[in-house]
């Protein structure tokens, strides 16, 4: 498409009433029918997406999952990369975007992401996508390292195309899967995550974050969200803070300084919502008063079948 | 990924030595042997990459395509329309990346263009992509409305990730397949594209499309370079002006006047691009001098198996 230029940042900056309301898309929910609960599909196979390798060894180790070694889920060529295995009855395939074959650095940012999500989702039919992964967070609003935040709405802020609805389209707000039942369970934090495809900010993305309401910033969340939907797959998104965007610190050595520690916190919460979901978490009596609980107590004969979709309604 | 913040857009204003210097991809060749052309892949299915249904239609109409009706190509939820038919003996696979099913605008950008790329080429194995677009030109290297480039180089100019070798990732500057001959038989202009998921240019995204020395600036090209070199598939870039980025009229006035007639202009060019990969421009005798007339001329008993490899040699 040509990329008509001048005056454009400007209109970005100050959107004309016509594109500056940006309703969002809701994200993919499971079918419900008016029985109730009973016919709702159980969730059996997890598809955890990772941009880095960093981010993805803690978890790999938390589940004891293998790498696939004949490599034949995705095509020859890609550097994309599945572990999986058998977590509390839940299949559980962990992908990361992996290295690139020439410059050997994580296959970051909102492309690989994408063809990740969309070759994964018709490998493995996932019912429900876990998108992990590190991130900015801003002081201003709230966010503090080592925080993790379930993600309640995302969008981009680096997909600027000021023309009528096209701009709604370039921004792409989504609300992700609702979840409030696991957000009450593990006393979540809760905020709007913005994406983009540089580590950096520019004065022009700035502009579009703070219309985004984030507290958190990455480079893949709205990417994953965006297939998601496409392919009706219920996705959550998990973000761990390394830096502070807006702090005092030098955010690069903030950032190198924290990763390491914070993937861990990463893993641990990733693995505490797995556990939720598996049902395990309830089953061994950690919380019995907490309404996930009592819907899972009142459902106990279909337990096995069952399950996450309870917890989730 | 964590987003470091603060001075990065002065570092990849600024680049250190470190990583300042830009080795490109060499984009996808077919496999050679020492015995010879005998032995390259004829080219039988092109597969024909477009965001905009503006600039898809009169392509499908030149080339008397028709819609996939039962929809069976792609999974149940993309808005991905492929058109399809035979065209002096080649398959020609036209896929516009559609409609967003919400706002109901093209799906432009580089995530889509991806996508569309990354399923197109499992589905249909095509022997050569061509994505032909609309783009911005750059008056100051020489660009003019209505002018068409077949692309030599492309990069990205809003993926700054200023860490070390990262940055390299970013712009994913890569060269693309090589056809020198159809270049001289069509006489056609070659230029370096530049690509961003934003219609406008920021000053970051201008400090950069400079470094990348692009003539023109579209949203999709090096996102489909990116997925058809992953997949080892050659993949050629036409892309028209619609509008001068760097000129005196105003772009979007000067985008909205031009488009139609310049997607007319592109799908001309493009047509003689098929035309000549057929060989059937050359067989019917218009210009017989050409190295490539010869090329064929030599091999007349391989004509129907080999065709164009020969041509792009």
């Amino acid at each position: 498409m040509a990329p008509p230029v001048k005056n454009a940042v400007r209109a970005a900056a100050a959107p004309t009433e016509e594109w500056s309301s940006q309703p969002e898309v809701t994200a993919a929910h499971p079918p419900k029918n008016a029985a109730g609960d009973g016919d709702r599909r159980p969730i059996s196979t997890v598809l955890i997406i990772i941009a880095m390798q960093t981010e993805a060894l803690p978890l790999v180790n938390k589940f004891h999952l293998s790498e696939d070694i004949d490599g034949s889920l995705f095509p020859k060529g890609v550097p994309w990369v599945r572990y999986h295995g058998i977590y509390k009855e839940l299949h559980i395939n962990l992908v990361w975007t992996g290295k690139d074959s020439i410059l050997g650095v994580d296959s970051i940012g909102t492309i690989s992401a994408s063809l990740v999500s969309y070759a994964s989702i018709q490998a493995l039919k996932p019912d429900l996508i876990i998108n992990a992964g590190t991130a900015g967070g801003f002081k201003a609003k709230g966010a503090c390292v080592a925080d993790v935040y379930l993600v309640s709405n995302v969008a981009f802020h680096d997909r600027r195309i000021p023309i009528h609805v096209n701009y709604l389209y370039g921004i792409g707000a989504r609300q992700t899967f609702s979840t409030p039942n696991l957000i009450d369970e593990l006393n979540l934090k809760v905020g709007k995550l913005s994406t983009g495809d540089s580590l950096d900010m520019s004065p022009q993305d700035e502009v579009l974050i703070l219309a985004n309401d984030a507290v958190v910033k990455d480079m893949e969340g709205a990417a994953v969200a965006y297939v998601a939907d496409l392919l009706s797959v219920p996705a959550i998104f998990i973000k761990a803070v390394t830096n502070t965007v807006d702090g005092q610190k030098s955010i690069a050595e903030e950032f190198l300084q924290n990763l390491i520690a914070v993937c861990t916190t990463l893993a641990q919460t990733v693995s505490q919502v797995v556990d939720f979901i598996s049902g395990v978490y309830q089953i061994i009596g950690i919380r019995k008063s907490t309404s996930v609980y009592r819907k899972l107590y009142i459902n106990t004969d279909e337990y096995y079948i069952l399950k996450i979709m309870y917890q989730f309604a």
